[in-house]
């Protein structure tokens, strides 16, 4: 099997693993627990937590776990939301191709009388701070843009986005969940003011994330009930899945450069042998890109069918996040960055990791041309499109 | 150590790591990825959901995964409140006894303008159905009285709550957290509408629970994004928790009476070796209460120094739950069941599973008469007791 879905999920690393497994079955306790065996749990939520700041340049205090990504991109905008209306503040800034986890909580507050105003993107897959600073108005509470993309990889110009939002005073949260462990962040140097990542896009553990919120923004309460994390959300912690989630983040922050240059090499292989297809057009910006990133859109098919084609050659591949698949409208990041409807349903994206080889990149370049040639071949559309009935929009 | 903290988290048992590992590093895939290696997780998902199902008497299709125990108790609260308050029903009645997670929900719904009617709990811990049918109100829409008490173990009469709240068509939603895994549940039988459950308390993984909701019975969304567990919780799938869960779930459920019938066994060996020190009284009923669960509270010591000895002793036990055990405040499950402060500050909870032994049992019985007696030495209020400064409150 050739995994190259590593933006969905990835194989948890035998570090992570190793990490987790004593605190599953020897160092047992609930760290609320006065005895020793809690107090020893408690200690390992210290370390970790402790940990975990150093790889994103925070302090301990300003870490809070939670069960992952969309849970911490909750209660981040929900938190600065509710800072915000305190001070009657009520206009919240962000883009148009966030993970849904965002949108979908914007769109909850707009219900609450919030009015969001949804940055467009270019064409490349990137907004400025320029844009940004324009946006922002008096009432302006929260700006929450994405740092990588899940779909496109476009990596935004966050610390000058973070430097625009401290100027200005407004409160800066980037979901971070496809950049953590692959590139390099630093929370102070970029004036990020809420972070979220979740651990299974570096190889942790599934179910565990991260919230980082500056001191002084106080947190509002998704999961009430007892006082664990400061209060601020409820539920015993997950110590195995923390203590997974410290070695793998560290783990990916010591080798961030090493894996970023032997990821990007395979990506830019793969790029290199997809443009040959023609009619194709990468998706993003070339530059400005996740080191494991690679995303097109094929004239003329169909991304499902593209995928199965490729599962049955062994290539497990997606067309785009893998928490929207179940729908069958076309990807609204690919919508946001103009490209029309059905081309949007011709999309591939290829996610690479540390584990992948630039044998597998041979081998894919060859299976994705040979089954976008077989898919055209029965395609009615793209019959039409070389017949001259229609007219090509990848020229 | 002699681990006596069973009820505020488990050891996870072989059988649910080993469910879990192979979700780690083989099985790695999204289920929600169109792939093979996402569609052999979503498999595993589906049975998971099956076999939980099987275990609680209800169908796949109502069960869905949270984080954990207070996660479930917060969605099911909101999303009965919710839907009372669409045909304008905004009485809950509840208990005063539940775990926070109810407790603050509660509050907040309050806040929300709900009125929520706390029922008193008798001396037993325990409450009746004619009291909550007594306490029910044309507006009332939800009935949440937890199965079993997290301190003092007392087992509530759930078939028959299930049978009124069924009668006069109210929700009826239960906090399961302590009863899941050591006494029999059936949803359909006890006319349950929603559950909540937590794996880390029947040797499962921490980070995972249960919400079950029965048919036509719409979840309100906590936490907003990717279409997941039906569009009703957002967030990767945390499959090898899962897997573990439902591993640890089957295995409690098969061995539940030869478990309870041993663990009941050493129950009642250390109910009757405390019971023997001066001045010290059971709390809760002596028959319906979990199979597990010992509390005592003894006059004339604090529970906090009570513990630290015992732990000196090698043992670890509680002064009430893990979650509340940062506050200074004494237990509001022992000031429900009418303990003045002075005595409820005095308590002790021992959770038994069935790892424990008898030898454990006289060992600590014999260790706490000891440190009993050690702190009543030098306690001052001890020496107003017996000088007839004050009076005893437990004779």
């Amino acid at each position: 099997m050739i995994y190259l879905d590593n933006a969905a999920t990835t194989k948890m690393s035998e570090t992570s693993i190793k990490a987790m497994l004593p605190y599953m079955n020897e160092i047992y306790g609930n760290p609320s627990s006065l005895h020793s065996a809690g107090q020893t749990a408690a200690q390992a939520l210290n370390d970790a937590r402790e940990r975990i700041a150093g790889c994103l340049g925070c302090s301990a205090r300003e870490i809070t776990f939670t069960s992952g990504g969309s849970e911490a991109d909750n209660q981040a905008i929900i938190s600065a939301a509710k800072l915000g209306e305190r001070s009657g503040k009520k206009h919240i800034i962000s883009t148009a191709f966030e993970h849904h986890a965002v949108l979908h909580t914007l769109k909850k507050l707009e219900k609450q009388g919030f009015e969001v105003t949804l940055l467009d993107v270019h064409e490349n897959g990137i907004i400025t701070a320029d844009e940004v600073k324009a946006a922002i108005r008096p009432d302006t509470c929260l700006v929450t843009v994405m740092f990588a993309n899940n779909e496109i990889g476009t990596v935004q110009p966050i610390a000058e986005i973070g430097a625009v939002c401290r100027e200005k005073g407004v409160i800066f949260h980037t979901d971070a969940v496809q950049a953590a462990g692959h590139i390099a962040i630093n929370t102070q140097e970029m004036n990020i003011d809420m972070l979220s990542l979740s651990a299974h896009k570096f190889h942790g553990p599934k179910g565990i994330g991260v919230l980082y919120a500056r001191k002084g923004i106080p947190l509002s309460v998704l999961i009430e009930g007892g006082a664990q994390e400061r209060g601020k959300r409820a539920g015993t912690e997950n110590i195995p899945a923390i203590m997974g989630m410290a070695a793998a983040l560290e783990e990916a922050c010591r080798n961030a450069e090493e894996n970023a240059k032997k990821v990007s090499a395979i990506r830019d292989r793969l790029i290199d042998g997809l443009s040959k297809i023609p009619h194709s057009v990468l998706n993003g910006d070339a530059e400005n890109r996740l080191p494991g990133n690679v995303n097109f859109c094929f004239e003329g098919i169909e991304g499902e069918s593209l995928l199965l084609l490729l599962d049955d050659k062994g290539i497990c591949a997606s067309s785009g996040s893998a928490c929207t698949s179940g729908s069958l409208d076309p990807s609204h990041v690919l919508l946001a960055i103009g490209r029309p409807h059905e081309i949007a349903h011709g999309s591939l994206r290829l996610s690479v990791s540390e584990e992948n080889t630039l044998d597998e990149a041979e081998y894919t370049i060859k299976a994705v041309s040979d089954v976008v040639e077989l898919l055209r071949g029965i395609s009615p559309v793209w019959r039409d499109l070389v017949t001259g009935k229609k007219e090509f929009v990848i020229k």
